[in-house]
């Protein structure tokens, strides 16, 4: 909250003084209204470079003034304007924040987007691709190709470039969808798509299923809609689509979301037969579906089998594709394939929404899918990728052998750890953060999951993917030990 | 909607049987589920470049077939495939569209953005740049100079990049705003801006003040969150902030909204004293501004008074920055200033829809304010900006002299051009376009107003700036005849 500020060490003025200066002026410019809560004592004397104690000094001098609040663990509250007598309040903005409409993200992943950012941190969970792995090289030649070429510097398309959307249509035809630009929506990464189909196709109180466990159980972004999720259970050929007519009576689905290809969190690869059946089933009872493929080209033992899309007669799929997990999330490119009606009331909700995706980021993939370069990357990081499986898979099992099993996945980015017994996640998440490591725990992708971790290779580096397996083993080791005490000892 | 196809000329086969069988494709293979519109006969014989008679041979055989029903009038729709008799029916994605919370674009601003890629319209309303005003040479080398440096192609921070935000922070330093980088959030555009604020700080059924008339009527951004827009006059001055308590008293607004600086759709210029006056009520009313400041750096005579955020001693203001209207709309770059719960909160979301702004533009942005090529673009933009308003009021006045009046801005796009006459503007768009000129009716920015004309002189060329307006005048002056005609028959 403070970054770039730090107390003048040759100045005469004390530091606690600095500070509370520092964080006066916070409050009464407006900075931190009334209500707002405080970095830690802990963490301000890191960010400051200074002991706790004159931290300590500093909030003392403030509280005394009136103008801070501390409640016991609950941390510190800006209470109020000393120095405005009279004057009315100023807004009460804390209230603003605590009634918008949309959910706030689940407090794990609140804390999972504020670690990440922390430099001594072991990003054991991370569902991206390792700054190593990232195409600097190429994504250079790409720029420099550009830098001599008339640039779309204005808007776009409602529905994105046509140029790009051409290439991306050719790109799917790859692998047996056939769609037309005028098909095709260019979003900002799949991210969005799902954002736009949220408010732009469903009504509040809509039922949505899914997996069980799903990725879209971590983010807020149908709930925020007014809409609830549904789980159906999965096997390892996928989502269990013989149950489906069963949910749909009983729970009256508008959708069905899948990740058939490298499913997130749990790596499964959906058969071809469970394909077709799932397209049947969903085709019978009317049922649309998202398709989430944007994992597909991360195979590394074979590709996947044809995606849904591939075998749509009737326009029963909304495809979602994207660059991030592939070449750069930075891009912020991704894609949905659609029936026209559909993908045109998508484009004008996007239009409204943020007047489409960036025109650059748009010029840069054209060129990745136009020059090769993207064939060329995929086929390296596909390399990168077995061997950092490799070295994973290799050290759970002389780490964790005993306590967990898992499937070695296909391809993807992650492996879906199951712990032989149940842990307090939530707690070996707190022990992990503590010891340097982000976890991505169970319970984001499944309510009441205390089974499982999602681990990644993709992210982290080989050494870091070796010691924080190592150290996650030690917590995971001591946590099951003391559960197995407290047992016999009751 | 068929864009990249056209039937084959060389071939034997007959091109309305090539164009029946390609419309047949589209509604079997799902992309026109039933109830889709179908394009206009004229548009699709425009697209296919073929004759009319030839387009209703097709449609006509695809109709005798039951996929397509004619209404006289309203347009041909798909309504069912013959080829799958017995098998269930697609899902009625017709009624999904129908069914989504955000609502569609004002039907108006959806046939401009559709009219907008049609080459041969004069687009006399356009608020972005000409073409020919987009510094490509200066983008030229920005890309360059990124493509010999080490690329940020992962996701960037929740806020957005760290140093793209230490460099706005400086950036508006200049005008009198002090925000540390911590305060400052990176969005895609000012659009954005409002959207995250509309879903994220404000519940169902709260009111925004605005100004009347005002660009915010014209997008459903706050109308989809369920809120309500309430106008509040303006007068040469900016908008009448003396009559806030009396409307506060009777609406409850939760929220103001402004454009100080080069109004949209006025081009009025905010005095300094309604600046000191509004900031005065809103901070005795404790009631939250957002302060939409984008075209702030387009000023053409002088520059405008400082910013309201600039006297914000309370933290009431959430202040809009952008550099679509100055430098690229499609690097889709643009900020929020504000407190740190209200700028941590709007983060989250934000990061919930579309996991941050393209790094590749937040990179270009940084390069722009650091390397001094922002000022000089805008120097020179100031020049050609000044010589365009000279030609369009010069226009204005040699064709429309007698028939309206404007004041000329100091600045911004746009004249706010007033009729002399009330006259039907639905009527005066639709045969505006027509005669191939896409205008801004007042209509969109004020209901029910039937007496100004927003003209930008941004975008058109020159010449067409000049042919616009007087065809524009020519179809007023006809307009104006006919209703006073009408007047003395009666």
């Amino acid at each position: 909250m403070l970054v770039g500020w730090k107390p003048d060490r040759e100045s005469d003025i004390p530091l606690h003084y600095q500070i509370s200066r520092h964080i006066r002026n916070k409050i009464t410019c407006g900075d931190w209204p009334v209500g707002t809560k405080i970095p830690s004592q802990r963490w301000l004397a890191d960010e400051f470079g200074v002991n706790r104690s004159t931290i300590v000094m500093a909030l003392d001098e403030l509280t005394a003034d009136g103008l801070l609040h501390g409640n016991r663990g609950g941390g510190t509250v800006v209470t109020g304007l000393c120095d405005h007598p009279g004057s009315p309040p100023p807004p009460d903005w804390i209230s603003y924040v605590n009634s918008g409409v949309q959910s706030s993200n689940i407090p794990t992943v609140q804390e999972i987007n504020r670690a990440e950012f922390r430099p001594d941190v072991i990003r054991l969970g991370t569902g991206e691709l390792a700054p190593e792995l990232l195409p600097q090289e190429a994504m250079r030649t790409v720029l420099q190709a550009l830098s001599s070429e008339t640039m779309p510097l204005g808007y776009a398309e409602p529905k994105g470039s046509a140029s790009l959307r051409q290439f991306i249509s050719q790109h799917v035809e790859t692998y047996g969808i056939r769609a037309a630009p005028s098909s095709i929506l260019i979003v900002s990464g799949a991210l969005q798509a799902l954002h736009l189909i949220s408010i732009g196709l469903l009504h509040r109180g809509s039922t949505i299923f899914l997996e069980k466990p799903s990725y879209l159980y971590s983010i807020p972004i149908f709930h925020s809609a007014g809409m609830k999720l549904t789980g159906i259970p999965m096997d390892r050929h996928g989502i269990q689509a013989a149950l489906i007519p069963k949910y749909r009576k009983q729970y009256n689905g508008a959708l069905l979301y899948t990740i058939p290809s490298f499913h997130n969190p749990t790596g499964t690869v959906m058969s071809r037969e469970r394909r077709e059946q799932l397209m049947q089933v969903c085709h019978y009872e009317g049922l649309p579906l998202i398709e989430d493929d944007v994992y597909r080209d991360l195979w590394i033992d074979e590709p996947s089998p044809l995606p849904l899309k591939a075998a749509d007669s009737s326009g029963i799929v909304l495809y979602l594709g994207s660059l991030s997990k592939t070449v750069s999330p930075g891009l912020r490119i991704g894609w949905i394939i659609g029936p026209e009606p559909v993908v045109d009331r998508l484009a004008d909700i996007k239009m409204q929404t943020d007047y489409g995706a960036s025109s650059l980021s748009q010029a840069v993939v054209e060129k990745w899918l136009s020059s090769g370069l993207y064939q060329q990357h995929m086929e390296n990081l596909r390399q990168q990728l077995r061997h950092r499986r490799t070295i994973a898979v290799k050290a759970l099992e002389q780490f964790l052998g005993d306590y967990a099993d898992w499937e070695v996945p296909k391809g993807g980015f992650y492996i879906w750890v199951r712990l032989k017994r149940e842990l307090p996640l939530k707690a070996l998440f707190a022990a992990a953060l503590k010891a340097g490591i982000l976890l991505n725990p169970g319970h984001l992708y499944e309510g009441e999951n205390n089974r499982h971790i999602r681990i990644s290779y993709a992210f982290a580096s080989l050494e870091d993917l070796e010691t924080g397996i190592f150290r996650l083993s030690v917590l995971i080791k001591d946590m099951s030990n003391h559960f197995e005490t407290n047992k016999s000892e009751e």
